[in-house]
């Protein structure tokens, strides 16, 4: 048997990959490893193979570890459904509401549900909430009163937690709208980004700008993106930074009226999150990083579950 | 020699289609024809070969016919590039400015410019133009003072016209958002829209009323026509209607407020009129729609120019 404290195997599995963490007490990272095996693409559809294939080498070693899931994996179209949880949910809704799935060998694998608002608005996240749990047990000091949390990704998430539960959010589409247009629409000609180029900070600044200024909101500032080519004023090789600029300030436009007065923290990719700091910047608004918190609340769900013997790290 | 009175030939030429009507006195439609020979897509790029096929049987017997273009085929990618006028315009300001261009075998024809607005706001038109002189030949009461007009479809044009000619207008790019989110989203998901369903105008007006209402705009509305699906608060056949109602309604919602006091004269395709008369009913406001006036343009822009022996049929 290893003996590296290792307590939980826990599994990040979305529509397009599976992340796994070998995680010891606290949520500390002993090992990580991933592959391309969402639920839209794992071979087979057999996701009992994929999840045995992935965590073999750690399994070997440690049988005792149980094991937890966030994510798509728990949709109608996943592994098993965990029906959604209504709003407010936090890491006690979550823990008593996870749904086990066999992976045969005598394993057992928990997935945590995903969390629905039912009110004017209607919205659905999975995956998200086990980062919102994970950013708690690490800023347990945001876990008492209002806090905001900004996901970006393709379907970015503004989060309002109080006292520890999510108590509403809502989703912007904002990053598959930046790549429907850049790929699919009239602004793709006469070709759609290049991965990895450099950002044109201007660009992307002025079209947050334009966003910010637009009174019959964003949608006649689209087209104007390839207007303002033809007519000269935008280099052609700017123009997706603009309309980044556009779509991520028209969020911002939409989304920040409504927040409370602490700064809201986001949680997701180094590079998007540049992009909304800078943003929230012409809004005179301080955005604050912090590092992906999704170990963190796997283990404080799991912990919470009583699926490893370790205290629950936050309050 | 034919002896109906034909005198011109006239053009609208875009990026997927080519329509040729012949033209007699007034811009009566003698008759009509068309081709999938649109710029984008014309046979081995040859335009001259083109209109010469698509209308050999009128020119065999009306040799002295002249010949008109409107659309794309005046742009960069086109047969040869007519320079956007700059608002204001109307069809004095156009026909002042046809570029010519010969077909071979002594036949010229005259392409009329698009219209670009340059202040704060960036955009351009190429083919609506001459629907706007059209619509005003047709309606010359239309020419005296402010008149807006509504011209639905890939990308939107509101126009307003004060005192017969092109004052400014706004470019909204509603249809293509339609199209490429209803095709290429997670909103097309399990199977994009089915041609020639039957429109669920309860889910529509639903739709353009969640616009109306939305404080932060549209961009929080569109994840959310998702999950009123996945919690049963929106059957799922009808979620592409509801997204159209959405996609209108924020177009209403953001172009209304800053138009003339006189109802806007709506000029398009009939189905997709029927849809902006019954969202702006839900804003109250009365949209009037007329036929196609392409032909009528084209006949006035180029008697304007003395292309044809017949009055100009417009004060």
């Amino acid at each position: 048997m290893a003996d590296d404290g290792a307590q939980l195997i826990g599994l990040d599995w979305g529509t397009t990959s599976l992340r796994a963490y070998l995680l010891a007490a606290g949520g500390r990272v002993l090992a990580q490893t991933a592959a391309p095996w969402g639920i839209m693409t794992v071979p087979g559809g057999d996701f009992a193979g994929a999840y045995r294939a992935l965590v073999a080498p750690w399994r070997a070693q440690r049988a005792a570890c149980a094991t937890i899931a966030a994510g798509m994996i728990g949709s109608t179209e996943g592994w098993a459904q965990a029906p959604y949880r209504r709003c407010p949910a936090g890491a006690a809704e979550l823990s008593a509401a996870l749904v086990t799935v066999s992976a045969g060998d005598g394993v057992t694998v928990h997935i945590i549900p995903g969390v629905e608002r039912i009110d004017h608005h209607a919205d659905v996240m999975r995956g998200e909430e086990t980062q919102i749990v994970g950013a708690l047990a690490r800023r347990p000091e945001l876990a008492r009163g209002a806090t905001t949390f900004v996901l970006p990704g393709t379907h970015v998430k503004w989060v309002d937690v109080v006292d520890g539960r999510i108590e509403r959010f809502v989703t912007y589409m904002t990053g598959e709208l930046y790549a429907v247009l850049s790929r699919h629409s009239i602004l793709s000609r006469p070709a759609p980004p290049v991965p990895d180029a450099p950002t044109h900070w201007d660009a992307f600044e002025q079209g947050v700008a334009c966003a910010r200024a637009s009174s019959g909101g964003v949608a006649p500032m689209l087209f104007a993106t390839r207007a303002l080519v033809l007519q000269g004023r935008l280099p052609a090789e700017k123009r997706f930074d603009f309309l980044s600029g556009l779509l991520i300030g028209d969020e911002l436009r939409s989304a920040l009226p409504t927040r409370a007065d602490r700064a809201p923290i986001l949680v997701g990719e180094p590079a998007l999150c540049e992009r909304y700091v800078r943003a929230a910047t012409v809004f005179g608004v301080p955005l604050v990083a912090m590092e992906q918190p999704t170990p963190a609340g796997l283990w404080t769900i799991a912990a919470t579950a009583g699926l490893v013997n370790a205290p629950v790290t936050h309050g």
